[in-house]
């Protein structure tokens, strides 16, 4: 027995367990954290452990993978092309959804699970027309084809689409002028079968008799989680809502997308990126509670995308400190933060930076008064003449959209926002070195059922590979 | 049959192999990269699949662990108290070497190996002495203490000591003021029975029979694997050695670090630090050669201390393009640049900018004639300036330090190679976050005899429990 194990165990290491699935697969959920690598699921762990809540469940699985993400003509992939790759296992062009760099329709993991009489669940806190979910079920060579993704959407037959809107209502894009003569997306899908569900007591409310689903809380992304109010479902509630609705004799595919992450991290906000970090891993959480009532057939991997802004917890001018309890300050997303301001431009034109100084606070906790080495929430001098210097250009540039003729020279976007949230990183110990996607690998994690197969260096493409072969068993 | 080996799976996912060795180790091999986490092994590899010489070995196994490098009072470590966690199981304070948070001696897996009757080699690129060999071999609460390291290597009694210097020529420092009587710290260690080793011949003609090594090829640490001018052993040639001269009857453990991947990270400079990484990866392919010869009782384990420079592969002025074949016309490390232009600061006080372009090109390939679109190194206009701006300071600088009783208000630190080598980082497409270490986690991946313990989520001292753990059986 004990030899048979070290032949066993030296087959494993030599790899061959990550050529082929060994056990059958009822329940595989796969989560995607959109721009979500390495920095910011190991900054969401530092601040949870900080606030005493320990490591997160997304990195305490057995198996770890890391894995390449670069797309078929990048380095630097973007969301439609590493979903397709996660979804499909083929590299594709940046910007391509569900197909290959010809455009010819590619297939994915939750398809062949679909064809295999398994039910799909797609999930996410984006547009359920946004890239990553897209990948799954569309095909399409511009991923801002809302409209005819969310038609491919409604011919899936996938059987659970919940979080985010189809993004629909938008006519004026370019993709959407080839559709002149469109009807409601919406009642598309009605007439497809699916159940419009539009609140969130409805929602709660469903039993698995009522078929197949599609939500439209709203018709846009669901609120990031440190903005949320209560009125939309958490990422989690998605999740086990849709264990609910999936669960049967077959089994089911679900694949759960934290998709703000990414978006927190393009405009460089790291306590809106991690509390959405945490948003997943609570969604996480409830198939870890599933898993353990069925750990011989069920499988949970969580990986991301793609990384988003070169974040790092280091930056040079808080040395080798960091302060991970100071992003407890932020209230909300700078995105709601700039919402706000604009509000008090729209009401009062001749804005002052005295009249935003309460919300400045109430946002991200900055302390006009005091003494800076006392409380480290006081604004430097330096601190304060960034985001004031920030603030005078944003009264410059809001001038110059309400006023007529308006001669303007300056950035054409607000940067009030952009400052606050930089100096929160900064206050933190939080780099960034881009607004935009990295070439950095991401991790995949894993556990359950074949969790063993994801280990090592891969390629995104590997996951849809493995992923599909559960389904050719 | 088949049923058994999903019960042994499950038992694997479950955590069960990475608690106890299986398999008994022979041969133990340990890499650290200093300062090298997942940006840099990435960014090397992709550098090397441009060039066509494909992914990095030691990327290439099968098992990899997110290790999180937290130090015993910060969530930033130094090298000393990560090397520490790596080499003796415990965390300990930053600038600690080898003993714990009181300052009580910590033992190795090294030292358990030559304890259990293995013979045991340390090499580093860097000093001897510095922080991550020491960790394996000192006891002292300073890591600063070269002396007193230095006396703690050649009391060890391990078998060879391969690469830098002791660095105890130095002995203004205020460590070393404590040892106002003490001897040639060289001398010491021939006192007891290490043969001292000056030149590169008579390393490569060293014989198993010629006993205990010391090398001092220099007393300082080897030059950048981009400086090198073969007239110092390569880390491949040390590890080469190192292997020939532990190989006997029983085996050896060997601890083998790039150690200025680190510094080259410190200072953004990131052709010299992927070309140190790829020295790394050279030296690992040694490993893994003998691993063939060797399969069933010799583990690889490749791991970095932490990262450094908040390095990423995106920067917002190239948005989502990487040019790494760009990184080809660096030729010389920044820090050797800026030996080159102090040289001629000090030949000719009245140094003009364009006496120092042409080193400018030969060092980083800028160009400063052509058109940028053409030829993406001639240097744009910002980036002229930058450079010239640095040039300028320097200038100034410069003048103060060589003239008496000079005033100067500016940053007392050269500036022009700094610009130079951003510069270079910008037009590949390499961002940077800071000049000091974070809080990333590394990598950690393993390939041999028992190499499944290194995975999923683990701490650095996670390394030296299971390393040790094969010790004990």
């Amino acid at each position: 027995m004990k030899k048979l194990l070290f032949c066993l165990l030296a087959a494993a290491s030599a790899g061959v367990f990550a050529q082929e699935p060994k056990n059958p697969i009822k329940h595989l959920f796969l989560f995607i954290g959109d721009g979500m690598s390495v920095p910011q699921r190991m900054t969401a762990e530092e601040y949870s452990r900080k606030a005493g809540r320990g490591p997160l469940a997304m990195n305490s699985m057995p198996y770890t993978a890391t894995t390449r993400t670069c797309s078929f003509d990048s380095l630097v992939t973007d969301s439609a092309a590493a979903a397709t790759a996660i979804a499909c296992g083929q590299k594709t062009k940046n910007h391509y959804s569900g197909v290959d760099p010809d455009g010819k329709p590619l297939y994915s993991s939750a398809y062949f699970a679909k064809k295999a009489g398994y039910k799909v669940g797609i999930i996410s806190t984006v547009t359920i027309t946004h890239a990553t979910p897209a990948g799954f079920y569309a095909h399409r060579n511009n991923r801002g084809d809302y409209y005819g993704i969310a038609l491919d959407l409604a011919d899936s037959g996938f059987d659970f689409f919940a979080g985010g809107g189809l993004d629909v209502t938008d006519k004026s894009s370019k993709a959407h002028k080839q559709y002149a003569d469109c009807g409601d997306a919406y009642e598309y899908a009605k007439s497809k079968g699916y159940r419009l569900v539009t609140t969130k007591s409805e929602f709660l409310a469903l039993k698995p008799s009522d078929g197949k689903v599609l939500t439209k809380f709203t018709n846009k992304a669901l609120d990031n989680a440190i903005d949320a109010d209560g009125s939309q479902p958490t990422l989690a509630e998605l999740v086990r809502k849709g264990i609910e609705m999936l669960d049967c004799e077959k089994g089911f595919f679900m694949m759960a997308e934290g998709g703000r992450i990414d978006w927190a991290g393009h405009s460089n906000d790291a306590a809106t990126n991690l509390r959405d970090v945490l948003a997943l891993d609570d969604a996480v959480k409830v198939a870890l509670e599933f898993q353990e009532k069925h750990p011989d057939d069920t499988l949970i991997v969580v990986t991301g995308d793609h990384e988003t802004g070169g974040m790092s917890m280091g930056f040079a001018g808080t040395g080798y400190a960091l302060y991970m309890d100071r992003l407890d300050n932020q209230t909300m997303s700078a995105g709601a933060f700039g919402d706000k301001v604009n509000k008090l431009f729209e009401a009062n034109p001749g804005l002052k930076f005295e009249d935003v100084k309460p919300l400045v606070t109430k946002a991200f906790g900055f302390k006009f008064e005091g003494d800076q080495k006392e409380d480290p929430m006081v604004l430097t001098k330096e601190e304060l003449a960034d985001i004031k210097k920030a603030f005078d250009h944003d009264v410059e540039f809001h001038k110059s959209k309400v006023e007529e003729n308006a001669k303007y020279d300056g950035e054409k976007r607000y940067l009030f926002g952009n400052a606050c949230r930089l100096v929160m990183s900064h206050k933190c110990g939080i780099g960034w070195s881009s607004g935009a996607h990295t070439a950095m690998p991401v991790l995949t994690t894993a556990k359950g059922a074949n969790s063993e197969l994801f280990s090592g260096f891969i390629e995104n493409t590997d996951i849809a590979k493995k992923m599909k072969s559960f389904y050719e068993l």
